[in-house]
């Protein structure tokens, strides 16, 4: 199934003026991707590939920047829509000619989780029907003044605009059309009413509009300075993971998304991120082989800022569609070669210092002990990729480079070693017996 | 969907009659299970967990040795069929009463691959319709004229019987039935043909069996002293994974499944053999760390044994269907560090006779090579498991151990370990290239 979206990016913005004057809204850079690019990513994400995309106000600055959409392997064809100032209907209406099936309808200013159209494009239609998203428990920064409404029936939208008092749900700018929508925006024009909403209305009337629960993916329809700081603000939350360890969450990750944050404006790639930590793991091994207390402190300092860096890359890669098997792999892999680095080093500047060969045993012990962290880890989550009910709590990386930099700071390599050799190699026992214990 | 199963255990299995002069046919052991244990066990693998089963010779015996079936975490009522010297279609007819549902129809002496029954629960029945399992290309080890053949048109069965000429399927005695084969079999007895295929045939002159195909499964009938071996046989090879290495493939494994074949006699766990084959590990890291050319030589055949060992936790778990995700995990959490065990062993006993501190450095990048593979491998399965295009050509576990027992042997750790460091990184990063370019 290759269904076509239909993007409206006809708009002005009005609301956004100051950021719309030389730019039409669709353009608005936000974390390093300009809103209609986030539209797009997204949807190509759900598998789409073909856009038909409905220009108006400073049109040709979209087509200029977005071309034919093959920098992002896709396709896309233009309409223009010379009447923008009229209702959104009418530019959902020049499309009419072009779409002959099923046809997915985005907004170019309306943000949204990938796993909404995943579950939209699963719905079967029945005859001429359309569907439409709404969310029956908007979270507070939906700005409901401006928002559309409808009132659902039994999975059916029996009634849509703006001024209702009394309704169930709030229109997310999402739908999953059949070509009923052009007869119905035909009609509804004809009657006065030029917006989106009004050909709705009017197949909804005729009982032919269904309600896709939103649950709670998110969404956002950004039509002021407030609604693009609380988009910038989720973005960035989405991006602690679940399975992130304390001293990521409270310590690292707070740090990183800043520098995400700018790194998402620069051309750098993910892959050349992983590399830069590398190689601040790699300098932090090298001082640790020096020996001598001063270099252990830097030593210690630079290992917790690769372990902050490290997590840029992924932070970037999500923020701008870059995800890729071939980056989380990299990254994993210059991973485990840093850490074995990083031990390594340890062990040869103390061994330096005072030639003691017991360094050497509990170095290998660290090592295997760490390196069997995460190796179960995979493994775990291999086995219990779905089975969600088993915690998956972490002695992970961040902790260990946290141990690393607090023993580095306190000149005690050697202890250090011991500590991480015996929590490591504990934990991965904890979690032979947890899944036994499953 | 929790279909029942009804096994057919009543006949004498004349054939093989050295084996089933006080037992019978179902209770032959075949690689430390009874052949009616392969039976239940398979398809419970394939999510049936309640039997009826039909007994007749020696029935008294089967029902206590299976009793309910608790030990195998199924439930078994049996039925007995006094009359078991009459055609098997008058065991099956005893079932009538019982089965009110849909249901598999099995042959106690009939082994198969659970991927057969996976996919036969998945046929969608139309009314009262059965499904016949067939097989159009048999291999040669099944006996032609000793087996049921059908004519296929349509997907549809058209004829059965064991003395047609020309033919385009064997029958492999594995159906999907509905009660409809019940009022066929009251049909064909009365007509005198007692065998199930009469009533096959009564149902399938309405057009009413479909043929399923077998594809290149396994199954075989059990009839004779020879289809016994080849069973044996055919169990034996499909232990061989495609994964395996060369060593493991042409010593490891013939000498491991010779191994397993005497274990699975025994109540020996898998998980104990994981055990033991890291305490041969343990073992060899021990006579390594003592330094001296004959106890090199003990460690490096001790690795190589450990090695061999470690194929038979799992073949006594694919044979006895005993595996797990935790005894797969323990497994290759205990050779994990029974790897960091051995190395460690060489680089210690090196250092003790030549003090030399570059053991150490090299013995951490072999060590940290070897967790590489075996990281990249499970991250590499993980990334590719819908992906089958790539090759999982592994440097693995296998070779490793085979070069330390050559190394050993030679009395060359030294360059061993330097030999192991360079392979195995080099397969990371090669592993990392594979990925990148595919």
């Amino acid at each position: 199934m290759s269904v076509k979206a239909l993007i409206i990016a006809a708009g002005r913005g009005s609301r956004l003026k100051g950021l719309t004057k030389d730019e039409p809204k669709p353009l608005i850079k936000l974390l390093g991707l300009s809103l209609v690019e986030r539209v797009i990513l997204t949807a190509k994400r759900a598998g789409i590939d073909e856009f038909v995309m409905v220009i108006g106000y400073l049109g040709e600055k979209i087509r200029e920047e977005l071309g034919d959409g093959d920098r992002y392997g896709v396709k896309i064809t233009y309409i223009e829509n010379r009447e923008w100032e009229r209702g959104n209907g009418v530019s959902v209406l020049k499309a009419k000619e072009i779409l002959n099936e099923e046809f997915v309808l985005l907004m170019a200013d309306h943000l949204f989780d990938v796993e909404i159209l995943h579950s939209l494009l699963k719905t079967r239609l029945e005859g001429d029907e359309c569907v439409l998203v709404v969310d029956k428990r908007p979270p507070d920064y939906i700005d409901l003044r401006e928002a559309t409404k409808v009132k659902v029936r039994d999975d059916k939208i029996v009634d849509i605009g703006k001024r209702m008092k009394e309704y169930d749900a709030i229109d997310c700018g999402i739908f999953l059309c059949t070509q009923s929508i052009f007869k119905a925006l035909d009609e509804s024009i004809q009657d006065g009413d030029e917006t989106l909403s009004g050909g709705i209305n009017v197949l909804s009337r005729a009982g032919r509009v269904k309600a896709f629960e939103i649950k709670d993916n998110f969404w956002i329809d950004i039509d002021t300075k407030s609604d693009y700081n609380k988009a910038e603000k989720i973005l960035c939350e989405k991006l602690i993971k679940p399975t992130d360890g304390p001293v990521s969450k409270f310590l690292n990750r707070p740090i990183s998304i800043r520098i995400s944050k700018l790194l998402v404006r620069t051309k750098i790639k993910p892959n050349t991120i992983s590399i830069l930590s590398f190689f601040i793991a790699l300098l932090s091994a090298l001082f640790f082989s020096l020996g001598d207390y001063l270099y252990i402190i830097i030593a210690g300092i630079l290992s917790q800022l690769g372990s902050i860096v490290d997590g840029c890359d992924g932070e970037v890669a999500r923020l701008k569609f870059q995800q890729s098997d071939y980056g989380a792999w990299f990254d994993a892999v210059l991973d485990r070669y840093a850490d074995a680095l990083i031990i390594s080093g340890m062990a040869y500047g103390y061994w330096l210092l005072h030639s003691d060969i017991k360094i050497w045993i509990i170095g290998i012990t660290a090592l295997t002990g760490s390196f069997m962290n995460s190796y179960t880890a995979i493994k775990l989550d291999s086995i219990l990729i779905n089975n969600k009910n088993i915690p998956r709590i972490r002695f992970g990386r961040d902790i260990r480079l946290f141990l690393i930099m607090a023993g580095a700071v306190l000149n005690q390599i050697f202890y250090t070693i011991i500590i991480i050799g015996i929590l490591t190699n504990a934990e991965s026992i904890r979690r032979l017996y947890t899944l036994r214990n499953r």
